[in-house]
């Protein structure tokens, strides 16, 4: 082919749990069918354009490592597009079907939000284009309100209203050019919705001002008729100090309290939930019994650091976990798997785009064939069944049904022997060692 | 006089900063008036008859250490009476106007409900002839279901619908008594009300039936004409890993999601917020911003430790932030500021009830004229309305007023020039100069 | 046999990966060669008499859980007696092979030091003939020198000088019943040996005690003719706000500052290094690097928790990375795996008892099968050898011989190219996944 | 003057506590006398030069904020020549006596060491001489060893030797310069002298190569005649996840394992001192009593974030405890505190500048005079040395001349009655509220 090639990586192919060539999945067989569905309709996975294409490994101490020889460092449109080129070869050999991305990170901001705008037009047509030669689809896009200087004090909680402003029409047109590229969700992460101290913050009227651009974003979503859901994605600070959307319960309770869980679920992020001092099961769990779980950004953090490492993730008791979550919903709808990780800095070399995310792509596929044999297996979830089977019938079933009072309920306690003696062994210990047996 | 006295520390007197009694007050002054209002009637300081009474300094690694000669260590209805004389001696000696309890607290479990509640009753009549002939008040009731063996995977949150079935009747019964004590408020922490793997748990069922024990309450919080106000108590973890009333805002949600927000505020404790993660006056300013403020227990957590250490509140940041908030929502109407706090282990000796006690009070009282002070000279106060001065006319009181759309605001966004010129700085540093201004 | 048996369970064999018996080892297969060894010979596991025969399962908010039909639930010598061979029986039918214990979990205290030693001793007379009978063995003492109040400020680091003459009779003591059992070494864990405010602590003065007490410990050693090894434990905190042997480094900084570090090694506990804030491989590293590892405290902390939970271990990478480090130094000599750990208190029946121990002994098993894979595999370590080549000749080696100098070298650095082109990717992401493919 | 001003604001003067000025002192008094010695003298402020002139404020989700308009962004020595005179400027108007900074700050970074060298040589001809002009002083100096990408796997723990040649070259170019401009010490933090994962790394042979570059660093200081002494940073974590200098413990064992303690103390970072998990006074303490404090870095972090914010320090328990640690040791020599700190990305004015560090100045100038209160009323003091009164005679003095022996102690702890009795209340909260009654 005449095509050029950014990469000497070969596409990368199942070759099964045998194989040593670091290039290959062992555990991921897209087509593959595990619990009914092919693997790759499962797992849905996506790739970060903010990570894979604009991530320079360069950290708070430290400058840029990645060698990028596509890249030409410069802020121009002609750039950008070139990266799109870079980036679908990615795709395609990475065998991942989705990706995601924030306006900024495929376009570069202009002088002007018209120029900015007029740039992101143009790199869209060349995503549309290139979606449609290679298949290849949109999980969710969004805006990045975080990064410029002037949401360095908030962007729909800005103390400005002009810069609220100024995010209407960010966010927009970040919705337009989703919705054109058939993106299946839109995002909203608040990484500057919050503060630094309450002694210069009125939290409560910068959280009606967040509510009031989450019910404009409903309505133009209705206007031009984006079918996908709204996710809003939680992490407790970084870069913020407090930030509102601190976990599930919190987004939670500001959907309610502004009357918009009709729109909004939730897109989950493994490291935001460790930062906010959460397991991912909890949080995903908390999703799940609410109806509420959209999509997921999967990745991992780093035990004992205290900020979003954003690593690729390769524990196989977490990608179980997820995947155990994801089953129990009955699957993703529109969402999916974003690796929302980079390698390491140390990682710097070119493969290693190719390595890393092989590392979590093989990992979650594993976790989701775990996950798939504790299912059909049914002990677990027989264990917990059964745990609460005395609210299936009798008292039990008569509360739930609502038919009880503390008037009703005190006679029963008063002559009933100390109930003590219900209770079998939480069985925690025997549980962890079971779920070790599927691990294989 | 011929009373008994338990104590040989005399009544504990104002006499003020330039004192070195240590068994004086040196700021608290219970008639003097600060900001309008009588230093006691701000504070509203209660006792917590659990650490007071019965907190005997035992950890998990060591024995108890307290020194407390009258009580004889038995379990019996006695030696439960003879605690509310040595109770109410300290109460009158330490100038505290409230106190708090748990059922279990004051008085023994008996072999069966029905005997609990007996020498609960025998325990109610002595406080409450205590209470009159004293003129101190009940702040809150509660109930214990988080010690007792039955409570080990639950209250009302059991697997076990008879150990709920329990908890009614056990609720029943505090709520009665609470009210007949003339309590103004009845508190709820739910201690075991959580999980400690999700492999064995049904979190959904679970919050299902704590929702349902809730509105059993209210139901017959109504039923007996008690006035005073529900308080969820927030606590993150410990005893259990994941507890779920986690904070603030999580307990809103669960409120919010099960209807019951009308008849619930909350009792927010310092250390609680510190283990959710969360700074104090977060938590605060989350209630008084939801208007759901009740009641706060005043203690201070052990900074780097992660467990609940209910150390007595001497930080007068902590102490000033937190009376900041009391004074924003208009003073405690039904709440006050219950000392859920006992001293270290090493300080065992019996005057060291007193002294830590006095340590807190003092503290409370420099902050609450410290905060007084703040909000007589308004200076932080007007350099938070200026930040937000754009929204209280042109554009953004027209967002506020929900006239706008993003159709609206992009027109806007696409003329104006770029709003990071409308930002002045936080000007943190300043702030937290100032504020140091004030304690003096 | 005519023997009481105190279990209903059976002796627990080894059925292999495909049993699903819960009461059954589905990996420990004590006589199976592994990496040249049996797998007992590896494992060396212990039983923690603490935990197995005194622990209740009750915690800060509750009360015991645990059903031990044999305790009649007094402190007498008889009850303990009692308690030994219970402890054996479960010796006996988890196949544990050695045993750990503290002075007061074997024998209770009495009114005076002289009453306590010959408790201890009638004790140690029957621990001594079940040794003997049964072959078990013991792998370490020690003394208790937290539980009793009159440590509450410190053992050998007390503000009170008696404080330290009674801790040295009971260490000398604890030491010749050790040495008498037979025990392979001797451990000191600083519960108290702390503060819990610098306010009222002389540190310095408190170490040189401490270092007095470890001295007169080591010239005792000797004297009695006991070969073991001392251990300390690092623990950061809990009960005390700061603990003095807070880590390994800490640890071996005060044997170094004290002249103590040839008679002394470590014994690191998972879950204390985790409250440490580091990785239980952190610390075993830092102690196989400076020839200081001597034990291992099996057991696992709860994520996000910030106290010590002591959880069965059963994280097949926790597992993996500790018999990792075991490989690497050789084995154990004196040390081995002892279960510091108890079951939740939800799993209060006695067979939990069996599969706590089973869950982790599974899991350590499986963890040295991979760990000796990876062992035999050398993929990592040739990995790491290959990383740091550059050192192995030229400059690189002229510097580890101490050949060189900032003149010398600037001279190179002066004329080399910018040695980046020498760096090579860390590839973490490939390693992870390596890693994965051995855990099968 | 015709001297050119780079700042609207005038020279800060001290006004007393009364003054309302935002631009002024309130509480530093340069020529004030405290405990016998000018408060310039005590506190030796010093201004770190990579934050005030090339901190951006960006983080690491956002872009530069600050407003520095003599800076024309370019990497050239021109521009760094200006930043000289704008830096000295604010030196005089802030009453800064001190400074400290890092190679690459002052001076930029040429495409060889050569060049780099050369630039560093022309920054430090223009320092030299406003040193001269102006009486400023520079407290210390070091090398940046972790901005560069060649630094990202380590700077003298690299795997390349070829890095560990560079680093030789570089700290002895910059031990040259701070001698110099008469530096009074020199840093060495270790930014990038960790690991990310053990997986890849040989710990051992990395910290074998760290201390052989510090002794080639010693071997040069004497050979330069370089009086001033080395002070090592210690932090835990970040920008790597395990950094080897990890706190004061951890450094001082890897100083005395390689015999370097002559040649070194130590620099605290209150804010690496709460990563670490520590308290800012267990940190120094550490130091103090090993004569080990060097110098200080002043800042804070913010309560609950897991990351080196570096804010300036205005809590007045820490900067108190700080200078109750710092006239413990008999004030500083060489060292100083350094304010290490940026204002919040939020303070973006230039004036900022002035506010935060009149912030932090007045914090400590406060701090000084409370430390200075508690030491001439000496009720703490003697607080604790009664505490310890036990081991001023009698047994405690035996003890601590090493007269005593397990088995002298043994018949005395056999015959005395129980030592509890000899304890006192560690009355924690009582010298909290102590502490407090100094904070006027």
């Amino acid at each position: 082919m005449a095509k050029k090639s950014y990469f000497d990586v070969q596409k990368i192919n199942f070759e099964g749990a045998g194989s040593t060539n670091p290039f290959a999945f062992k555990y991921y067989n897209p087509e593959e069918v595990v619990d009914g569905k092919k693997m790759k309709d499962h797992l849905r996975f996506a790739c970060a354009y903010w990570h894979t294409m604009r991530g320079s490994l360069k950290d708070q101490f430290g400058d840029p490592t990645a060698i990028m020889p596509w890249d030409d460092g410069s802020n121009s449109v002609d750039n950008a597009l070139k990266r799109v080129d870079v980036f679908f070869e990615f795709l395609d050999k990475c065998q991942l079907d989705f990706y995601c991305f924030h306006d900024r990170d495929i376009a570069p901001e202009g002088a002007t939000l018209a120029e900015s705008n007029a740039n992101l037009d143009k790199v869209a047509d060349k995503l549309e284009a290139m979606q449609k030669a290679t298949g290849k689809k949109l999980l969710w896009g969004t805006a990045n309100m975080f990064g410029n200087p002037r949401f360095m004090q908030g962007a729909s909680t800005s103390p400005s209203a002009s810069i609220f402003v100024h995010c209407a029409g960010q966010v927009k047109k970040a919705m337009e050019v989703t919705h054109r590229l058939g993106g299946e969700g839109y995002v909203f992460w608040g990484g500057r919705e919050g503060y630094n101290t309450l002694l210069n913050t009125n939290m409560k009227r910068e959280l009606d001002h967040m509510a009031a651009f989450m019910h404009m974003a409903v309505d133009y979503k209705k206007k031009i008729g984006f079918k996908g859901p709204f996710y809003i994605e939680p992490k407790p600070k970084e870069p913020t100090t407090h930030q509102y959307d601190s976990d599930a319960a919190t987004c939670l309770n500001f959907l309610r309290a502004y009357g918009l869980t009709e729109h909004f679920k939730l897109n989950i992020e493994t490291n935001h939930a460790t930062l906010a001092n959460h397991t991912m099961e909890h949080e995903l769990a908390v999703c799940v019994d609410n109806n509420a779980l959209g999509s997921i950004d999967a990745n991992d953090g780093t035990p004992n650091l205290g900020w979003d490492t954003d690593c690729f993730p390769t524990d196989l008791y977490l990608t179980t976990k997820t995947m155990l979550a994801v089953l129990k919903m009955g699957g993703f709808t529109t969402g999916g798997l974003n690796f929302d990780a980079h390698r390491r800095r140390e990682s710097f070399q070119i493969d290693d785009m190719f390595l890393s995310h092989i590392a979590g792509m093989d990992a979650f596929a594993r976790g989701l064939k775990i996950a798939a044999a504790i299912k059909k297996d049914g002990k677990i979830d027989q264990f917990v069944a059964d745990r609460y089977a005395s609210w299936d019938s009798g008292i039990g079933a008569s509360i739930e049904a609502g038919k009880e009072s503390f008037e009703s309920l005190e006679k029963i306690a008063l002559s009933q022997p100390d109930p003590i003696a219900t209770l079998k062994s939480g069985r925690q210990e025997m549980l962890e060692s079971l779920f070790n047996s599927y691990i294989k």
